[in-house]
């Protein structure tokens, strides 16, 4: 008998919480960070060494994957999950953001959109229907609703009529996905209203209508600035259902999630430990360092004493050498240190919720990061 | 107390044999594959990785570890050994190679070698004795004489020429490595002579009179074709010293090296296993393939079921969509396969001259690389 997909909240601390997703895969511990595996790969990572961070899901970009290698092809091939050695959950998008900032040609009806692929020009046709079809080909354990990820800045009118647009795709999402996903699988809907209270409240309450198992609150980290974000994510979740995941797509910096956390979010999803990991720059315990600057030429401590991940036990002064190399080691090295530190960070975020601690918590790393020699 | 440098042979078929090299830094099991580390990092791999495929050795590149970061540098920060978290033995050349094939602007005197860096132009002296010093800073368990890789095609007096040289050097070499190396490190001279078997004969006769603990058979794999570079290591291997390592640098290929052992060589480096895996090419016990063609876009099978490394159980399908999609694990992937891949080929190497049995092994490796689906 397969589990079906639920969601507990373990304790409380102010607005943060801690609990626990539970899906046919395996458990989601929450607050949860998915690494990024865009196509089929989190960048630069052994399957097993994302696992080894503590990482209990990732997530894949249906725009990506249905480009190349195609989700009939990854369905041949047994899902998404055999295809890249991935048994734990994987969340997917529905696209929707990708088209929007990759394909070329795109337009927007009522039925869905049509755009060029960005790799061979080929014209494809995403629809809310097709958005699900591709997700549950691929197997994806939590899937997402297309919607139109409202542009930024956006008139009230604009964030107006793509909102509604949005929420007739969801309903439409929500009916395929019923007829198309396996047991145990989840659809989340998605809040948009760009920087509108008003908006986003009544998209919150129209995708409650609706009836999702988790909410995701899309459209923000997009420029609006950390105050703004902040507050709509404050206003959102004050909405949402106490006994849904709530997921902050898109975010971000460590402290872009604590202060997210503290408002309620539960799951974040962001290429910024991977991206970084590829350009130089580590997370760590002891702030942002960037790897190409000189002063870590000869200096022989490790990338980050307080990390447990292997990857964090090697020198700064040999990272230093490998990234002025161009050497791939240095980003599989720092990529891996990232993730870990990312999944560490969310592991001790859980640990001080559960004990009543998190504000105390989450200033210490602020004043980490605030300190640090970041060097960008 | 420091164990010496030995070697011992365990067992001989015809002319090949098997034996082991005992170093302060453990053991290396002959016929042996160096992988190439040549910046202090084998490409692409982690170290623990390198270890798991079997691995007793690697070579380290003076030429460009003493460019970056810098002899003195790495020596600062504990040795070549701590620098690149490998503690297994180290055979570096002697960086004479890569001044002749990289380095701008070089000029050969008796003293030395003058060349501008191809990094950063500076004006750098290469002498036998710095040589050594670099190598001992570096912390190299088998050290290489300065040499002059004569180029091919060379008159014999251009060879005999380069040949005089290197003698001088290398008994040069000689005199400073007892100056500056430690207990159990050991020194190799590198018979030269192009393609004139009575300067291999003179090269190889000269270099035994100054006594080495080992010897490489060098300037061959450079333009000469198959059947003349075995000629040569016949002729060789024939005249040095049963009791002594031989070392054919830079081969090669499987063919290649099937044959050098068959002619009594024991230790090899080469580029190609770590090189091919960046570039989309796998060796595998089915023989040599290339990822990138169609034909793997939706073969479910592993990429080599015949070898025990876990990079060898991932789909051929994934990995043609890795290398297509420019996804640095593919190289990861590949690079670890075909690094194990030349280990195993060695450890069933060693077991079938022990076994009495490596001309009818050797007959069947070729078979399967001569009737494999190669697409260059």
């Amino acid at each position: 008998m397969t589990a079906p997909f639920s969601f507990a909240v373990k304790a409380r601390d102010g607005a943060a919480r801690t609990g626990v997703i539970d899906t046919p895969r395996g458990i989601i511990r929450t607050p949860a960070f998915m690494p990024v595996g865009t196509g089929a790969t989190v960048k630069a990572m052994f399957p097993e060494d994302v696992a080894a961070t503590g990482a209990d899901i990732i997530l894949g970009n249906t725009y990506h994957l249905m480009l190349r290698p195609g989700a009939e092809r990854v369905a041949k091939l047994g899902g998404l999950h055999a295809f890249m050695h991935w048994q734990k959950p994987i969340l997917t998008d529905s696209g929707g953001f990708q088209v929007m900032s990759l394909a070329k040609l795109r337009r927007i009806t009522e039925e869905g959109v049509t755009f060029q692929s960005h790799l061979d020009g080929a014209t494809i046709n995403l629809t809310p229907e097709r958005a699900i079809e591709v997700q549950c080909l691929l197997g994806s354990d939590i899937q997402m609703v297309l919607d139109e990820c409202t542009p930024f800045p956006a008139t009230r009118d604009e964030a107006k009529r793509s909102l509604d647009l949005s929420m007739r795709w969801a309903a439409r999402s929500k009916a395929a996905f019923g007829e198309m996903s396996a047991p145990g699988q989840a659809l989340f809907g998605i809040v948009q209203g760009s920087v509108y209270p008003d908006l986003r409240e009544e998209s919150a309450r129209g995708l409650m209508e609706i009836g999702f198992p988790g909410y995701a609150v899309g459209g923000l980290a997009v420029g609006e600035g950390q105050e703004t974000m902040f507050d709509m994510v404050a206003m959102t979740t004050a909405i949402l259902p106490e006994d849904r995941p709530r997921y902050l797509m898109g975010v971000g910096t460590p402290q872009d999630m604590l202060g997210a956390i503290e408002r309620g979010i539960d799951m974040f999803d962001c290429v910024m430990p991977t991206r970084s990991g590829r350009h130089c720059q580590a997370f760590t315990w002891a702030g942002k360092l960037n790897l190409r600057n000189a002063r870590y030429a000869e200096d022989p401590s490790p990338l980050d004493p307080e990390s447990q991940c292997p990857a964090a036990q090697y020198e700064r002064a040999y990272l230093h050498h490998l990234v002025k190399s161009g050497e791939t080691l240095g980003a599989m090295l720092l990529t891996y240190a990232n993730v870990q530190f990312y999944q560490e960070l969310m592991a001790r975020t859980r640990e001080a919720i559960g004990q009543g601690r998190f504000a105390a918590f989450a200033e210490d790393v602020r004043r980490r990061y605030a300190t640090s020699g970041e060097e960008d």
